[in-house]
C-alpha cells in the first residue's frame, strides 16, 4: 500500500448491534481498504469506525457507509448524551502516509459530494476543507443539532457545501473534511485536587493563552482505587505542540505546588511519529532524521 | 508484506564503485527482498548493505550476494583498518515484523548451508544461531582475521559449521546468524573530560557490571568545533536495556560530577520501538500496548 490515508468516521448508533455490524461491513467489504477498528458507546449512542487505504478506497468505503447508515439509521427517533446532526455525524480523513493535508481536502470534497448525489445526505466540509472560518470548527456547524438542523440551513451563512438548503428526513446533515491526527491524552496527578488540574488545563490550552494545538480539561477521575486529578488533553496536532513539551510542562506546573505526575494515558490508536517526536526531543537526538533513520519508514 | 527480516551484512570493499555496485545490484534484482541502504566506509575499506523482505527473498537474496563477493573481492590484497575474514565479513538476519528469532536461526541455518555449497565459503553460526558458545561473539570468530583462518579452522574447537575445515582461496569464510536489533546510540556529555566518559561507559557497560546488553567506550570527539567527551554505546538488545534507562542513567552521573548531558546522537537505522519504548518509559504511560496503540502496527 503506497498511499494511506486514515479515516475515523462516527455513526450515531452505539446499541443495535446488527445495524452497527451493517455499517462497519460496508468497510470491511471495499477493496483498497482496510479496517483497523470500531468501537461503540451506548449511553453516547454512537460507534467510531477507523479504516484506512489509498484516496479511491478510502473514497468508496465512506460513500457505502453512509449510504448503509442512512438506510438503517433515524435521527428522529435517536437518543444519546452525545450531540450530533446526521446517521453519519463526522467523517475526517487524516494524512498517513505519501498523503498530503491537500490530499485529504481533494479527496473530502470528492465524497462530500457524492454523498450528497449518491446518499441525498447534505454536507458541510469542516477543518482543513472548511469553505469559510466559522466551519473550521465541528462544534459550530453541529450547533442545533439534528432537531435545530432544517431551519438552520435557511440561515443565510449555514446553506451546506454540497446538498442544498435541507437535510435528510431521517439521516440529517453531516460533516466531512481533512485534519491532522489527533492524540488523546491524560496526564494524572498525584493528588485528589482537581482545582489544580482544572488551573494547569487552563495554563495549557490554546483557547486561554497556552500551547497552539493543545485543548485541555482538568477532571476529577478513579484510578489505583482513590480520586485523582487529571489533566485531560486532545492534542490536534501533535508536530506544533509535541506530548514531550506538554507533559514537560504539566509537571513543572505540578511540582511548583509540590505535586508530581504519577503517569498519563494515550487513548485508542497513536501515529508513531507522535511517540517518536516526545522521543527524540527527551533524548535531543542532534541531526535525528525521522524519515530516514526510522526503519519502518522505509517499509510502509 | 507480512512478514518482515532485516539483513545488514557487512561487505570487505569500500572503495571500488563498481564493485560495491556489482555486489549491491545482488540485492536490488531479487524478488521478495527490498534494498534500504548501503554506505561505505574507505578507510576500513567495507560497505554495510541493509535490506528486508521476507524469509524466502533474504535468502535468495543473501546467497546471490555472497556469490558475486566471492567472485569480485580478493582478501589476499586486501587492506583496510577494521578486522575482517572474508568477502562478506558478516551477516546478521533479524527478525522485524512477524518473525521471530526462531525464524532467523532457522534462515541463517539455510543461508549458511548455501553458502557453503554454491559459493564455496566455509561459515560459522553466530549470536543467536551460535552451536557453542564462544561462537555468540563475533570477534572470538573473526580473532586471526583472513590471514591466520587457514591455520585456525584445523584447531579441534574451530571447524565451521558449514563447508568443512578449509577457507575460500579469496574469499575466506564468514559469520551468518540470527541476532536483535542494534541500535548505535552516543551521549555527548558538556565537557572534554574524557576520563569522566570513559568512567561513565565503564559503569553502564554489561561486562563491568552494568546494563545487560550494553556496551559501550568512552572517546573523544569533536563536535560543534570544540572537544566533546562522547559515551559510545552499541544497545544490543533494547527491550532488555532502553535508551530511556541508559540516557537516565548517563545523566545522573554526570550530573554527580556537575556535568550536563548535551545531546545524543543516534547512528543509521532504528526500529521504531526502541524510539516508542523509550516515549512510553518517559511519558509512563500506564496500560500501554504496542501491538495496538501504534497505529502504524495495523499497516506493517
Amino acid at each position: 500500500m503506497a498511499q494511506i490515508i486514515e479515516s475515523i468516521p462516527n455513526i450515531s448508533e452505539g446499541q443495535r448491534k446488527d445495524v452497527i455490524e451493517a455499517c462497519v461491513d460496508q468497510i470491511r467489504t471495499t477493496a483498497g481498504c482496510t479496517l483497523l477498528d470500531y468501537s461503540s458507546d451506548p449511553a453516547h449512542n454512537r460507534t467510531v469506525i477507523t479504516y484506512i487505504g489509498d484516496a479511491k478506497g478510502v473514497e468508496e468505503a465512506s460513500v457505502k457507509l453512509v449510504k448503509k447508515a442512512a438506510e438503517l439509521i433515524d435521527l428522529t427517533k435517536h437518543v444519546g448524551e452525545h450531540p450530533r446532526m446526521g446517521a453519519v455525524d463526522v467523517m475526517p480523513f487524516l494524512p498517513v502516509k505519501d498523503a498530503t493535508t491537500e490530499d485529504c481536502i481533494e479527496l473530502s470534497k470528492v465524497v462530500g459530494k457524492r454523498i450528497a448525489e449518491e446518499a441525498g445526505v447534505p454536507v458541510f466540509l469542516y477543518e482543513n476543507s472548511a469553505t469559510r472560518p466559522e466551519r473550521q470548527n465541528l462544534v459550530k456547524i453541529r450547533k442545533g443539532q439534528f432537531e435545530g438542523m432544517a431551519e438552520k440551513v435557511q440561515e443565510e451563512d449555514w446553506e451546506p457545501d454540497f446538498g442544498g438548503r435541507r437535510i435528510h428526513p431521517t439521516a440529517g446533515v453531516m460533516a466531512v473534511g481533512a485534519r491532522p491526527p489527533l492524540v488523546a491524552f491524560n496526564i494524572n496527578l498525584d493528588t485528589d485536587d482537581v482545582e489544580l488540574a482544572k488551573e494547569i488545563a487552563k495554563t495549557i490550552r490554546e483557547k486561554d493563552g497556552g500551547f497552539k494545538c493543545v485543548k485541555s480539561m482538568g477532571f476529577d477521575v478513579v484510578a489505583h482505587g482513590r480520586q485523582i486529578a487529571q489533566v485531560s488533553c486532545n492534542m490536534t496536532n501533535f508536530e506544533v505542540t509535541s506530548l514531550y513539551t506538554v507533559t514537560e510542562k504539566v509537571r513543572e506546573l505540578a511540582a511548583a505546588k509540590g505535586v508530581k505526575v504519577l503517569e498519563t494515558e494515550l487513548i485508542g490508536l497513536c501515529p508513531m511519529k507522535a511517540l517518536i517526536e516526545t522521543a527524540q526531543q527527551y533524548l535531543n537526538i542532534e541531526g535525528f532524521d525521522y524519515d530516514k533513520q526510522v526503519l519502518e519508514n522505509h517499509i510502509l
